[in-house]
């Protein structure tokens, strides 16, 4: 599951996240993990990079990552159309079984207590930053980038590869009521420097 | 320039920028107009709607917004590329005709003293909720949407009209370096219900 996977530098983290990607939250606590899809995922800041979730007080996911202090943040794509729609529609308090149900496989990388999805383009392990006020009023969490990895069939040196890979791995975008769009054609402006 | 801009419900606004579309931030106070490239915006709640905005503390329509306590966020089209990378790379501090030079057409509607920009898809118009730590602290801006449009060309009965509409009506993607992404094909789940 993981020959193609190569680490994403701190300051490219926000290239996988920029384009408003759909997302899967998962979380780990006491040898709980789940997963969720969330669309209100933000990049917050580049250096070091952090992000911001909307997570709601329902959410099982929520729970493991306030008894951890640990979340990933991961980029599905138009192969797992279905596995995203489902992980956000089904929960682990209704449905014990709902990991396998919904087909996720779940690994690690070394180093970080985090299970991941695999088959996604991208894997960024967060550190919670507790903000109270932020959480409880709002339902928003911030967390530090302390890690990130891409599949290189998808994103390499610093570059999604939309225009040349398979479309399945292209990012998804949801709107609502089981309504997505992949991502599409590339579009650089005049001005557009290479970096 | 108001020909096909019609409202949009309140519980409808989420599905503006669920997709993750890059965004133009505008803002006016004391007869000053300034519109800025915002790629970090998202949803924040949807009842009532509301959008995070992370908005640096070097960019004139931050001092905009904080004065008149308002701010607009607005959907680009590809027909907009240029002028969303160009407001996104050029400040009014250095260059008083900035919105002349990058080709920005202002318009109102009526009932809201915000600037708007023609020729995007969708409006947001929205009363900034003061939370002087996350913005001092991390120059996050909460807004409560209080109204929002869109051109029916391009979202129209609830839904965006990408399948059918002329191309040049897609949302924008930004990675990095003048390098975006249009937004592509539909992609539904079998799962999911009209809505």
């Amino acid at each position: 599951m993981k020959t193609h996977i190569a680490s994403v530098p701190l300051e490219q983290v926000l290239r996988l996240l920029n384009h408003g990607p759909a997302t899967l939250v998962s979380a780990r606590h006491a040898g709980v993990n789940n997963v969720m899809a969330a669309s209100w995922v933000c990049m917050l800041d580049y250096d070091p990079p952090k992000v911001t979730a909307i997570i709601d007080k329902g959410a099982k996911t929520r729970e493991l990552m306030e008894k951890s202090g640990m979340f990933a943040i991961q980029v599905p794509t138009v192969s797992l159309l279905k596995l995203t729609y489902q992980v956000g529609h089904m929960s682990l308090a209704d449905e014990p079984e709902k990991l396998e149900k919904c087909g996720v496989q779940l690994f690690e990388m070394e180093g970080h207590d985090l299970p991941l999805v695999g088959g996604c383009s991208a894997w960024l392990a967060c550190r919670l930053i507790p903000e109270a006020r932020n959480q409880e009023t709002y339902d928003l969490f911030i967390g530090e980038v302390v890690a990130a990895w891409a599949d290189t069939r998808a994103f390499k040196s610093g570059r999604w590869q939309f225009e040349t890979a398979d479309p399945r791995w292209r990012s998804l975008h949801y709107i609502a009521g089981g309504h997505f769009y992949a991502i599409g054609e590339a579009m650089d402006t005049a001005e557009g420097m290479p970096d």
